[in-house]
């Protein structure tokens, strides 16, 4: 691409975790990327180094007003060696659409796609290819400057990170048990809830603790102005089977725009099943188990793919879904898309990036 | 107090920034203080350590979901020499609280408390003593765990850095223009707004950002659900004198309990004057301007202390106050509460604390 990278190998590769430790975003592979910005030079040296811990002042506005976005995605190891990758752009697109809501400064696109396609090569030897796992990418943005007063930082660093994953959940694609919050917000119109950024991610720390002190994985988060209409569930977007007739709620600024919900809707529509992005409301979700039509409930992210929700509790209610069982369409949807990211399933769409 | 605080003295000190310099948080003393947290030992180590970068992991939990809290407080040195902090329990408290929000551990507010004190006293010769100066007080924690599953990190940081300053506003405590904000949204009921905590801040970047692109110091908030009523100004909270009666708008889980808030609350109701902390709306103070009984209007922080507001823009309308001149209460209130905090006005509420 005509970008140049400089490349610092690590003398000292680490030793790698056994597939069955894997877990999420708890191992980390031998090299990053980074890359600083200041107000004079712009967006300037891009290196990749051995993965290393970073000096920080103790003044950097990202410790005090949390001036940072961050972006998910996924490579595949394809059991004929290939590496593919999964809609990068489409997050490399939303990567900016947060920076812009920071105050932060547009990334150059081709500039991260040509690091982030370079700094997996270098660590090629750490994407595992066993079914359910894969290599996560994790790109993301911090403010360094070291003043305190409240106003966009005039530098940051942009940083590329790898880990080797297996299933973000302890129970693996099973379902999992959801807490209905009524009680804590994640995001409202006019804020931040459609960016990346960290405010968000810290906000729903408090709902989903209490959320497990109960016995539930995460929290179905309900809109901060009528408490009343489906958001996200946990930090996955939200899809429900009513009858024939599949529902999400509409993107209203305060939700995320999912790359995995995108992808999701689209592969619905392609097997001919109608989906619906609307605004829908607890009560009508409640009205539709109750004369049982509401038939399946998952989450989409890229972190679980689709997470199956096999209880729903609501104020005390515990409405179970498809029988406490995955739903035929969750494992469908899954499996199809799973698939098509390790290029075992035909990609209809154009979606796969090889590396 | 039987707290052990090991106190390593820098073998460097840095040159002092002359007085006309320092402006808001450009500038740190020679010290700093550090305590760790993990799940095993719970704080410890507290220690007050030449001022340094510090080492972060790429992945510290701090970096990417935003989990960190901080306070702001200040320290005078008064003609005579002594050192004085003004009402520094009622910041601890709050600190304790923005944890709580934030699944952050408690810290014991008599060991902070204590680190305050020798760290000020370290760094006594950093304290400026001129008219308008102060050192300022920054203690925050991070979380630091390396790991990218999203809950309450088990690792963090609490430090506190210090940096002599003076006026918040280039203005010094001239009006400020402020800009009405109907678009974006900084937090809303069952949020965080009430919490120190970086996405607050972030969440605001932007509005703050476009309504400097305007020609306005900073925005002045309105509640996320029903879009009217008046929260706060930039970050600071918000007083309206209209007519004999000084309003504020009430605590209400989206804006912060300030201590400045509290105090001027009780000074003006220690002068018999008539304060109402209640919903206010943005239509109801237009109304009052249109009136000719809205006289005065200023943000209270431990930043600014006072900061009045010479002109406010509703729709593009532009609301001149008391003439765009700095009102007379809002100067009684600064001269007394800065006279209390520098020691030459007699305290009437025991709110200062000797170092």
């Amino acid at each position: 691409m005509g970008i140049k990278i400089n490349v610092e190998r690590t003398s000292a590769p680490k030793e790698k975790p056994e597939i069955s430790q894997l877990g999420f975003g708890k191992f980390f592979t031998d090299h990053m990327f980074i890359m600083d910005y200041d107000s004079g030079e712009g967006w300037h040296h891009p290196r990749i180094v051995p993965y290393q811990q970073i000096l920080m002042d103790p003044a950097a506005k990202v410790f005090h007003y949390g001036q940072t976005v961050f972006e998910g995605m996924k490579a595949y190891k394809t059991p004929d060696g290939r590496i593919l990758m999964f809609r990068p752009y489409k997050n490399l697109q939303r990567l900016n659409r947060s920076n812009t809501r920071l105050s932060i400064p547009s990334l150059d696109e081709g500039l991260v796609m040509e690091a982030l396609k370079q700094l997996i090569k270098v660590d090629e030897d750490w994407i595992p290819s066993e079914l359910g796992t894969s290599l996560y990418i994790r790109p993301f943005v911090i403010a360094t400057q070291a003043t305190l007063g409240v106003s966009p930082s005039e530098k940051y660093h942009f940083m590329i990170i790898l880990s080797p994953v297996g299933s973000y959940y302890e129970e693996g694609i099973n379902p999992v048990s959801i807490y209905v919050e009524s009680e804590y917000v994640r995001a409202v119109t006019g804020g931040v809830g459609n960016a990346k950024t960290g405010g968000n991610y810290a906000a729903g720390l408090k709902a989903q603790q209490e959320a497990t002190e109960k016995g539930y994985s995460q929290v179905l988060w309900l809109d901060g102005v009528h408490r009343k209409y489906i958001e996200e569930v946990g930090s996955m977007n939200v899809f429900f089977k009513i009858g024939n007739k599949v529902v999400t709620p509409a993107l209203n600024g305060s939700i995320l725009e999912g790359v995995t919900r995108d992808s999701v809707i689209r592969v619905l529509r392609h097997w001919n099943i109608e989906v619906e992005e609307k605004t829908i409301s607890i009560d009508e979700l409640v009205a539709a188990y109750r004369s049982g039509t509401l038939e399946e409930a998952f989450g989409t992210g890229t972190a679980a793919v689709i997470s199956p929700i096999g209880e729903l509790n609501w104020q005390g209610d515990k409405l179970s879904l498809n029988g406490g069982r995955t739903g035929p369409l969750a494992s469908k949807v899954y499996d199809f898309l799973t698939g098509v990211q390790r290029g075992t399933v035909e990609d209809p769409f154009g979606w796969i990036e090889k590396v």
